[in-house]
């Protein structure tokens, strides 16, 4: 096994589609609100392992989340990671009760993002924090980051204290990002108070389980609510392989018509499209992020097509060098592998 | 599409590994259970529907869950499917807070069921009831059943009034299947109360995506939990292309790992086998009941083994002919072919 270099030697440049920073706004933020009553138990049982267990991975994690600099880059190069498209990290500003505040950490994070990418214009490009919490600023956030800033996609944190973007009420969030075509990137977040019980007990709340139960159906929502029929230019980003919507695209297809037959759900009207599947496979943008595995790499670009299947580190969460190893040696065409490694990200995140 | 016939004239006969029926006293025990106080709210979502929607498929299923005679060995017929093994429906006596009441209701199933295959001997088999919250008489149960009744496995309807089978307090009813050689099936139910909230707001809590977090979460949890070191030969059986397990492999193993060795959580201790997949692909056997679909069947082969993998239908939630035709239809090997459809079903439930 060849160690991966930067450059393209192999035919293609590496972009990162799913990697993490912190700011020392966010961090205060997060001890306050770990210090403060009624604290999410998702975000105590996550946050309070990855800010203060001395363990040695979330030892590396706090320290390589806070660099957007030197280490980071050399880490990169190590890695043969061409470039980083970075997000605030999980679960950034969602779990704020103080909206004025998480609205000042958002914007905080996207001047320094848009700081260090200006200092590193080749290796750095960054999606755009925000509030949803109170959307109105949030669409202004998204907007100035993007215009502004040159920011190229947005990131929301998955469940917004307990709500979901097709909640009416954050409808402004949508509305900017559609037009501004700018993804929205849904990033993991642990369930909710009302979803995680089970999981918590048994260790399961947080990356081995729960993050893929709380993202995958976060975006279903997203689809059976008819949220692509009012917005459907949107293009949402999930990682970890689609958090397994596209192995379960069969059930997904045939249990929401039967839904749908018998109207057993308010929630749950026909949609313009039809299939759950038209909208994972027109809507939608998958990352290979924490799974470095041809397998499911190729079964998700056979059923959602390999253009919308991209390469993702979750760096500093999941960097082994071996799984860029991996990845370079599957058995697929130079062509296809290309698309996944940076012709998709480039044209995703309109990266020239 | 030929229309698939019984009689094996394709090479295999066809072996439905889940599929459903239903006794007059679990019915009296639904709707004494809907009718209580404080109803758990997966429940009152998925029985209410099946019970009294007046759309066209709850009735269809409503009227052949009752049938364990002529016109169910008709639909079998008419499908091609030359053997089902029965399960008493979802979620059974799992939700029945009367103790007693669940204990009967699981004997006269189990009963009747003995009754119909001594009926239909070459087309019946069974699993056995059981009301695990009375662990020391489910335990009895199971062996009547097994020894004297001769069915073939156990089905556990997920979580038990919210408790999942690592609890300690059901370890006679593991430690009974052990002895038996009987696997367990784990098929599905609804989230318990503490994990159901948005996934019952958005319509999602049942078949859709709700079973399989249910489920999938279980069997996880069997695994990390260490059950499958300290009961090494039992083996489980899940439904749905198991949950999306296989597809999450990766990811399991690797952040299972990294779990472990942070000592982050009591609950997760090292496991003797190690991998997470260790365990998948020797103490479970995984079903395809709901996907009908090539793409899932095949990676399933290929990652848990082609022995482990088995048809099922899921009857009468899911039963086009025209499912069966497509799986006949697959570019497999007849050696793969009848392994799916008969000789793994033979084996794990010891039919002869």
């Amino acid at each position: 096994m060849t160690t991966p270099r930067t450059g393209g030697a192999q035919g293609y440049l590496r972009i990162a589609a799913e990697e993490a920073f912190t700011t020392p706004e966010l961090v205060a933020a997060f001890r306050d609100e770990l210090a403060a009553p009624d604290v999410d138990p998702g975000f105590r049982s996550l946050i309070g392992f990855y800010l203060d267990h001395p363990a040695e991975r979330p030892r590396f994690i706090a320290r390589a989340l806070n660099d957007l600099g030197e280490n980071r880059i050399a880490d990169m190069d190590a890695r043969g990671i061409d470039r980083q498209i970075l997000a605030l990290t999980a679960p950034a500003t969602n779990v704020m009760r103080d909206v004025e505040r998480a609205t000042m950490v958002a914007q905080t994070a996207n001047d320094r993002l848009a700081d260090a990418i200006s200092r590193y214009p080749t290796r750095f490009s960054g999606m755009a924090a925000c509030a949803p919490q109170a959307p109105k600023l949030a669409a202004r956030e998204i907007e100035r980051a993007v215009t502004r800033l040159g920011l190229n996609a947005v990131v929301i944190n998955s469940h917004i204290l307990g709500e979901y973007l097709d909640n009416p009420k954050f409808q402004e969030v949508l509305e900017a990002a559609e037009a501004l075509d700018a993804p929205i990137y849904i990033h993991p977040n642990t369930p909710p108070a009302n979803m995680i019980g089970p999981m918590l007990e048994a260790g399961l709340d947080g990356a081995i389980f729960g993050f893929g139960v709380e993202t995958g159906m976060h975006a279903l929502r997203l689809i059976t609510s008819g949220v692509f029929d009012r917005y459907p230019k949107l293009q949402v980003i999930i990682g970890h392989m689609g958090e397994a919507l596209p192995f379960w695209l069969y059930r997904l297809d045939y249990m929401h018509q039967a839904g749908v037959a018998a109207g057993r759900y308010e929630f749950m009207k026909p949609l313009k499209k039809g299939k759950v599947s038209n909208y994972l496979r027109e809507n939608f943008h998958i990352t290979n992020s924490g799974v470095a595995w041809e397998e499911a790499v190729k079964f998700t670009q056979r059923v959602i097509g390999e253009d919308r299947v991209l390469y993702a580190m979750d760096y500093p969460y999941q960097c082994p060098v071996e799984e860029v190893a991996t990845l370079d040696a599957m058995d697929m065409s130079l062509e296809t592998k290309r698309k996944f490694f940076q012709t998709n990200a480039e044209r995703l995140f309109k990266i020239s």
